[in-house]
């Protein structure tokens, strides 16, 4: 699509010079002089200045700000101009036409397993029933989907995983621009999921795709039941994950990381590798330091926590 | 089912002058003169008096305040007659006879979805393998439903909504009454779910269906995953309720609330429009004041919240 | 499998007089004498002195402790031949050969429901489209199973039992031993999970099967949705567990306990009866005392609890 359209088709009121092709939408950062992106918070001036996109959604007044090559698409609300013009971009939800799968030597896909197009299934697989394989997905060799799995179209998982019963990959990212009416516009997850190699994965987990790019479960990871990994997370290498931890969005975890059953973290943070949260512990800030055990909500070393807990049970007396 | 059957079904020691058609079972103050209804908590003695039921179970004590019209069950323990009665008023799992499907224009159903009698579906939907529309659900134009997602019984999803993979529409609401002996006997949840347009659920999210009634999901809701809303929940216009929140039965969530991660309610309240609930917050007792930010476990409004975590820090030194 | 074989495979420097089939793994005290065990931890020196298992791996230093007719098998890392020895007994993932499925009177197998070999189902069971039913599985008469349910290989499940939509019944426990380079080694769940009578089960629960031995629920009890119970708790008769509850591993609750939505219990603990834990509590020693009422984390009992909230409240003045 092209840019001279995306404005007409959005209403906005601006003038370019030379038209050009649009891939996508991305951040100010990630993105390439083919894609889109936005400057919804002032945190992100610098990146403003930084940015290789073709073009970005922004208040008037930071229209100075653009660099050259770029041009200022001026509107009043640029989230909500992102959250409509993702919909341009969103794939089909079923592709009709494209290849059938290929799928590699001593491969077992049962009976009841949808496939998709162009779907690729390496050696050594084995796919239970009621397993859901969407479009473009990529499944390693020695894999294992038990029944009831859903892997949304687009997403990639490595050699030698295990993928429990009724877990969702790449199911969409919990993300929405909101009217001035309080009405909530979506923003199309036209991201992925990538999950490498040697991750096993418990039943009814949810992964959700990025926004754009890519969603990423590094090599090695152990994920447990019913855990939340909303969209653009990072989880590095060997890192644990226990039942029923909620991991919010575009946060990063280091490699090594455990995080004890039901604990949390908020979004857009990263903890370092080797880093242990005890179980119901509550991250809202960044873990900078390697190798150290946090607990509690709000967040304390594990043990200034411990004697915390013993003081406040004296409170009871 | 008549009066004097349910009478007799259920051993009870009663004489009444009248006969009359039972349809179902509800509350004090929703059940019509063809329903029946229970008193097990003084509390609600009010409602005993208003109301229009066909017939109430109660102990002897509660009898003189039984309004003329209305025929009073006397039993030791009425909740457990509820229950038992529940199960006589209970739906087949199954609908054998009933219509084939309704299914609109550009309608795409794919394979291995399985749709029950009496169903309609709007035109343009996308209905993907693996899910299960029950008998008597209805949903409605412009919706998506992702695969190894189950709508039961007598559901209805709006217009343009979306519910992802694995979502779990109508299950039964958690209800028991004891026995003295300490066992539990089911209450059949013989209500449903009903989910206005433009709705979003997320992956492997639960909802559940009234005991009587409607669990009702408003306009505009985005809910995202691993979330459990409890039976008879009512949520307003708008709410957000973010991943692994749960809502507890008979609670009324107002236009616009949002709920942050992990986030939880208990049963029987109701929470004002425009209110926020920080991650982890934990709701006690209803919330009456429109627009303001609560956080904590008990809850506290969130700047004095803040502060108080401040001092239990101080507490460490 | 011959123990010669293990050692081999293992490569472990071991001599044994006698070689000896071995059927299996497990804990030193349940061990028959033709398993094998482990001790990774001083806490269970005791049980190596008891043990009637066939050959145990131990560290060097406490082969002086095995008993007369045990082999020890001596290794720097136990924990992680175990793993390496679990993959030796892991069955395979789907029976080829076996027998048809045996199904009771009165007993309806929707269409795309997955059946196993060697499975057998009682009389007036209803398995809804989706359910995936795996090899030697059992199932009791009067039963429901919903769509999309999977029950792993292995399992039982009683009579008059309900299991709602979603739900996994014997995914893989989360259970790993560490290589010095920080990689995870799957330790095989050969375990099972039994599932006694009038259990009812929400949806999108997970119960996680026995690394050794079994998962096991008791009589009567009533789970509700999103609920995590791990690999070898037993729940004891009549407990009820509301949503999203997480019962870590090996962990007993008594008869009639009552777990609040949201609380959770550390492993390796166990809970009297009558025990009532209030929503959002956390359990992290054993409860000895029947019959009693605790709130928080850490865990109080409820009515200090109470107070200790309000001296907490008072501090924010």
């Amino acid at each position: 699509m092209n840019l001279l359209e995306i404005i007409k088709k959005l209403n906005l009121e601006c003038v370019i010079k030379n038209d050009t092709e649009i891939s996508g939408l991305n951040t100010l950062t990630d993105a390439t002089d083919s894609e889109i992106s936005f400057l919804d918070n002032k945190k992100y001036i610098k990146d403003l200045e930084d940015t290789k996109a073709a073009a970005v959604f922004l208040k008037e007044e930071f229209l100075p700000l653009v660099p050259t090559g770029t041009v200022g698409l001026v509107t009043k609300e640029p989230y909500l101009n992102l959250a409509y013009a993702s919909k341009l971009f969103a794939p089909k939800l079923i592709e009709i036409d494209g290849l059938a799968p290929k799928v590699g030597k001593n491969s077992h896909i049962m009976n009841n397993v949808h496939i998709g197009k162009n779907v690729t299934i390496g050696h050594d697989c084995t796919i239970m029933a009621g397993a859901y394989i969407s479009d473009n997905v990529k499944i390693g060799s020695g894999t294992t989907i038990y029944s009831n799995v859903t892997v949304y179209r687009d997403c990639t998982i490595g050699k030698n995983c295990i993928v429990h019963a009724g877990s969702a990959i790449g199911s969409d990212g919990f993300g929405f621009a909101h009217t001035k009416e309080g009405k909530h516009v979506k923003i199309y997850q036209n991201g992925n999921v990538i999950i490498q190699n040697d991750v096993e994965i418990g039943s009814n987990t949810t992964i959700d795709r990025a926004v754009f790019g890519t969603t990423l479960i590094k090599e090695g990871c152990k994920i447990d039941n019913l855990v939340q990994i909303a969209h653009n997370c990072i989880i590095g290498e060997y890192t644990i994950i226990t039942a029923q931890v909620g991991v919010s969005g575009s946060t990063t975890l280091g490699r090594n990381v455990v995080m004890g059953g039901q604990s949390a973290t908020a979004g857009h943070l990263s903890i370092a590798p080797f880093t242990t949260i005890a179980a119901r512990g509550g991250v809202t800030k960044s873990i900078t330091e390697n190798g150290k055990t946090w607990a509690g909500f709000p967040l304390f070393e594990h043990r200034p926590w411990l004697k915390l807990q013993g003081k406040i049970a004296k409170l009871i007396k």
